[in-house]
């Protein structure tokens, strides 16, 4: 049978068997069982036999032959132009600036790779990987000096970790509008490379050995100083990322990976790793990556991202068209271990109830959650709140700024409240 | 400190450091910790006070900024050039065809989007999501006709699933040179979408029923017949794919998903789901996707895709540059759920060892493995078994040629060995 008379008659016989039912009828029915607005019922009547929701003819794409398979390198279909990263709101200066992964756009645990977000202080170099050389040297045995070949050739480990920025969100107004705009400088991927701990093993560490100095090649040479307990533990020399190798903006050949640490210390584009019985006190780790306090002085070393949650549906630009029944969906993690729970509220805070964690539990990765919820068109102020597998439980904002005093600026872990107005319009509920 | 005199100073102190302690000897020793060829070793000699291993110059990307932040949909690097698809070896025709994901290249149990295999009958339409539309109907209490926009809103659940093709590869020689030409056409995603059976129940769906019907809305409107227990227990109508939405050669904007079973029947571009009591029996489940039998009967529905595994990385073209110890690295999978174990061996199935599994084992998902091994320049046979949580244990070619009879097409799930060759070359152990 030609495929366009299979087409038509399959079309054709839905209609049929629409109208033999009274077309008006079952699909006000359809409108009725998911509580549509009014409208749609009124246009179906009269409309008559022709079905408001039904799509006026046999669409082009199945009466034609679509593209031609095997594109080396896929890319989104040419509908999805919202799902992309932007500039930080406020940001002109690309070189020194930050992306945000679009939240509010996505799902599951796995952030695709062209929207993870980036942080970069010199912008993205393109490096060759056959020039790129990783030198471990100081309080070792040896020094030595690895190519990415060399490197590959180390045991690996595939995890999938979350990321973040330490200043996501900072703790500075304007808040933002979307989920990204919010909280968008995190995502989730699968890092695969080779555990520090087996390179070090390799080139031996003296004692007195406490801290290892990461450094990167890219024109700002970001340097950081690790502990070396960290590094023994669960630290990456990572260069693929969902599978494939790293992308630019990730560190494209090699990068440190520090699961569940802040995440300017997974050094990019990585060099150089020196053993030593001291911190460098790197700029990016004392003039910057440090919370100033109440009493003047400066919280360093603050480490670990701690657990936090994120409903990224419905979020800030997001309308809610009809009344009933709704599902609220977000992400959590914690960068001291697995989530243990998501509690939600749709009342600000009053009343609490325990989400859904949707999919695998992870080590240091983002966890999804969801949990119905009602609104027949009253204001709602929507929350998500953590806890991890220490008991930590996601602070409110004010219990955070009662702690760090107002000045503090980065690790903002705070419960993010998203306000749905009576007209089912959705805004941040800080602003 | 100006960032070229830093960086300068830090090459030049490492090569001081090098020179100190007798560049030759440092280096030496490098090579021969990692057990370099002896002719790497004797460059160094030959080179003096340049250490072989070191690039000539600070590379132009540490001197200068790259290029800007926050490119909307970020892409692989240009160096990157080995890791895309290609048209399945042989094939011409690219509108009813298959491409294979680059299984050497990559890494873990997520396949990029961009580099998921594809399996297409009229090639890659583009829908348009806002017309699309989703007609449930049949032996069911209601029938309704869906927007995406509308099956969004029932409750999302995500998850880890390979999807293999039935012919992967299918029993006739040529068998391929490289991972992807031999059995390329598997990957691995986390998948976001409706469960069916709460679709079904939202429906309701009348005694007798006992298939799903499902059917695509491309030129070919590829059409499969679901058993109903399958449809209430794990099968999705999927639009995300790794976070974004579905790209177009996986089904822009909705598929179904069937986990575990034979690729084809995750129809997509679904527009229509028929719950009947008996199957259609399309065009795709009669003249294709049906195995000729020794007997001359037909296997049909053979929906599983059973137990397998393949050693990705050393693999065909690959080569094996020094003497010593190497890592082999694969993935295993099965259709019945979890894989319990994969054991590796180096002299053709003979003796086998158990491999490691590497990061989260999930139901029908995609499963790391590696296993250290030793070259010394002998030949080789590489081989991978994977046992399931079943018990059922991935068989020889032979073993499933003597149980299917020599005529079958689909359903190839035997052991794939590699050949190393005396001088490292690693080839098809089959051609």
């Amino acid at each position: 049978m030609a495929a366009d008379a299979t087409d038509l008659s399959t079309e054709a016989l839905a209609r049929r068997r629409f109208l033999k039912r009274g077309s008006a009828g079952a699909v006000a029915t359809a409108a009725a069982a998911l509580q549509l607005p009014a409208r749609a019922a009124e246009n179906v009547a009269a409309a008559g036999a022709e079905a408001a929701n039904l799509p006026p003819n046999v669409p082009e794409w199945t009466k034609s032959l679509g593209e031609p398979t095997a594109s080396p390198y896929g890319m989104p279909s040419r509908f999805e132009k919202t799902a992309i990263r932007s500039l930080y709101p406020g940001l002109k200066e690309p070189m020194s600036a930050y992306s945000t992964s679009p939240l509010q756009e996505l799902d599951g645990i796995i952030t695709p790779n062209g929207l993870h977000y980036e942080r970069h202080h010199a912008g993205v170099p393109q490096i060759d990987p056959a020039l790129h050389r990783l030198m471990v040297h100081g309080l070792t045995r040896r020094s030595l000096i690895f190519t990415m070949d060399e490197l590959r050739q180390f045991p690996s480990e595939s995890h999938i970790y979350f990321m973040e920025c330490s200043g996501n969100p900072s703790f500075l107004p304007p808040w933002g509008k979307t989920a990204a705009e919010v909280a968008g400088l995190v995502s989730g991927a699968q890092w695969t490379g080779v555990p520090l701990r087996a390179v070090l093993a390799h080139i031996g560490v003296k004692p007195g050995a406490k801290w290892v100095i990461a450094e990167g090649a890219d024109g700002a040479g970001m340097t950081r100083s690790i502990p070396i307990e960290k590094c023994m533990d669960d630290v990456l020399l990572a260069y693929s990322q969902n599978g494939e190798r790293l992308r630019p903006e990730q560190g494209y050949p090699l990068r440190l990976f520090v699961p569940g640490f802040e995440g300017n210390m997974s050094i990019k584009w990585l060099r150089r790793l020196e053993v030593a019985d001291q911190p460098v006190y790197s700029r990016e780790e004392t003039a910057k990556y440090t919370d100033l306090m109440a009493d003047g002085r400066s919280r360093k070393f603050s480490f670990v991202m701690e657990c936090k949650s994120l409903i990224t549906s419905p979020s800030g630009t997001h309308r809610l068209t009809r009344q009933g029944r709704h599902e609220m969906r977000g992400i959590a993690w914690s960068g001291h271990g697995k989530i243990k729970a998501v509690d939600v509220s749709v009342d600000g805070g009053n009343t609490w109830t325990p989400a859904k964690l949707d999919g695998p539990v992870l080590n240091k990765a983002l966890t999804s959650f969801r949990a119905p919820f009602e609104w027949r068109g009253q204001e709602l102020m929507l929350m998500s709140r953590a806890v991890d597998e220490t008991g930590y439980v996601q602070p409110l904002l004010s219990e955070l700024l009662k702690e760090r005093g107002s000045v503090s600026f980065y690790h903002n872990n705070s419960v993010q409240p998203w306000r749905v107005a009576a007209n089912g319009e959705v805004t941040n509920g800080r602003a």
